[in-house]
């Protein structure tokens, strides 16, 4: 086990009701005047944003909204938000939706003390030294935003997605309401279960050895997102199942999955150029990518793919042929993809085989060596991935 | 899933060398003097009180130190911690050893700015509202301490033994270095095992329904403490092993795994009189007590055992009689109990039958109507657990 450092100090406030308890919350740690950032309709169309302000109205705190962020989030809205706030001294920026409306919340964070443009912190030209304090109401489990030291943004020019890690920009208190989840579209539901899964997998996939513990949790909290996301996709408004979901969603993500191990995040990059190319949801593209980049990877540890097979989807270990276990692990994972209804090739996500090219430049930009920790990917490897999922 | 609000802001430094870090931390936060309450000898013996101090000295950090803490922890300690204190102006109270002296450390925390005295919080007849800064360096995986809100002490006046539950005695940061547990005696070794998995049996054993995700996260960390506890036993200095054990410690108690339900306790009343009584340690206690509690509880809900017997002790399930299942989990748990040289009778930890009235009375001392939440136990109930352990 590798040396770590950990830390989760966001509060949730977790159940029927919990977003109600914004206004007197954020009182009592002194907050203001508010910006509430949020997508295009559905949360004010729901009348959530309005009981969101009552609350904050009742408790005598100012605030300000900006709607429209959309999903794979992009800078404009950053820069909008970051007026707002400057222009009107706001002092906690909360974000009202999925994952897209929390980093962009991050993202103006962190932007609105700093006297730079806030894509360099994106880039790695700046490190962020303060930011405003964060919150959400969440209402799509996925992204682990909530919870996590993490924001995404994307560059309208040249279309260039980009990570933040800092803990600045962790949120200090998440409300999480399952009943917000229950109208939820299957895909977008979906696009979650796999983001959850992924976000694990990327941490599971690693050459650290002695890390039982932390194994033997990620398997746990994978094999409860499958059993629980073949419940929600069947009866959406099976509250336990929605609430063991939105949980998973944010433990998934807060790192107490991934500690003391080297992490893999090849997935991620690999994907973030096709959501960001033609605008697919990131979970739609980790399912096309995630089960690929595994099998490519298969052979640099089949007894780790055996180990996932046996204990996440109860495959029965071939003592004989441990790599045909690994693989038929593999295999269960794209069906159970595709039973919650995710596309698993380029062809259902609109992406076309003439751009892997430009895809691998993409990914390959920033990385002068390779691309991910567990079989580290050269540009050749990357393309390979690609291929696999045409 | 019951309604539930999560936060666990210690912030853990974990590894090799980890306990250099304090004198750099504490600085950081802006400490100036440190009152470090740890046990008898053993760790100034060890030299690990001597590179604290250095580290301190390092940082410019005035410091005091508190001797003497005995496992089961009484408060004449914490009145003279408390002393010690007051008169130097200490702002930090540094708990060093195991769950003795940070339990203490708490409660001298906790009493320092309080004008009554700091008992009244362990009777629940005042509740804390502040206390000073917590932090510890831990050198006992077992109570789970290090990271959570709760402190256990013994009145000597009675030998009453009683539990705090706050906030504000959470440890702001915790030092934790797996080779500082090297050198740890078989017998506690086993006892702090036996404790964490008592933690997580007091969450595991509820009736909220609709909880699977934390059902299986605390079936993994139960196998995984299994596992890990074997290979420890074998081999002392086995880092992985004792690293995975360490921290499995503080997952078992900071609530990770006991959210969204109710949960029981009731073991860890009933032991916590035995091991007043007769200075047994927490975890032997724990040893005898709960695998009978078990038995006792059993046809409570058969289906539950039946699953942990499943799931953690990988029991083959005879579906047409789930309860020889059930059982067969319990007995299990005492095989490997007895395996790591836990004691599993009265006779074993030199308590004795007739003690028994007395121990169910001091039980249901503060007990108005019943002890624990899965079966609420009558004192005819706790006498029938305390008679099976004979």
């Amino acid at each position: 086990m590798d040396n770590f450092v950990f830390i989760s100090p966001t509060k949730f406030y977790f159940g029927k009701g919990a977003e109600l308890k914004v206004g007197e919350y954020l009182s009592s740690i002194g907050v203001k005047n508010v910006l509430i950032v949020s997508g295009k309709t559905s949360a004010e169309k729901s009348g959530l944003l309005g009981s969101i302000r009552e609350k904050l109205d009742g408790a005598g705190i100012k605030h300000h909204t900006l709607l429209g962020v959309v999903p794979n989030p992009r800078d404009d809205k950053v820069y909008e938000g970051i007026k707002i706030c400057r222009e009107n001294n706001v002092d906690f920026v909360l974000g009202v939706g999925g994952g897209s409306a929390i980093d962009t919340a991050k993202a103006i964070a962190a932007g609105v003390p700093y006297e730079g443009d806030f894509w360099d912190f994106y880039e790695d030209r700046a490190l962020v030294k303060k930011a405003l304090k964060i919150g959400t109401v969440i209402t799509l489990p996925a992204t682990g935003s909530e919870g996590s030291r993490s924001s995404v943004i994307t560059k309208i020019d040249g279309m260039v997605k980009r990570g933040l890690n800092t803990d600045f920009i962790r949120p200090v208190v998440s409300f999480m309401n399952p009943e917000l989840t229950f109208s939820l579209p299957p895909y977008q539901t979906a696009a979650g279960i796999t983001d959850m899964l992924a976000h694990i997998m990327e941490r599971y996939l690693s050459n650290t050895r002695g890390v039982d513990l932390t194994d033997r949790m990620c398997e746990a909290v994978m094999k409860s997102i499958i059993s629980e996301g073949k419940k929600v996709m069947e009866n959406p408004t099976d509250y336990d199942a929605r609430a063991n979901l939105f949980w998973a969603g944010t433990i998934a993500h807060n790192d107490v999955l991934g500690i003391g191990r080297v992490q893999d995040w090849a997935s991620h990059q690999i994907e973030h150029e096709l959501s960001a190319l033609y605008d697919v949801a990131h979970g739609a593209g980790l399912a096309v990518v995630m089960p690929n980049f595994m099998r490519y990877t298969l052979d640099h540890d089949v007894s780790r793919y055996a180990q996932f097979a046996v204990r996440v989807f109860d495959c029965d270990p071939d003592f004989q042929d441990l790599r045909k276990t690994a693989l038929e692990g593999i295999d269960r994972l794209s069906q159970f993809l595709k039973s919650i209804g995710m596309p698993l090739t380029f062809a259902e996500i609109g992406a076309k085989e003439d751009d892997i090219p430009l895809l691998v430049s993409k990914v390959r930009r920033n990385n002068q060596d390779s691309v991910g920790y567990f079989m580290p990917l050269s540009s050749a490897d990357v393309e390979a991935v690609y291929r696999l999922c045409l």
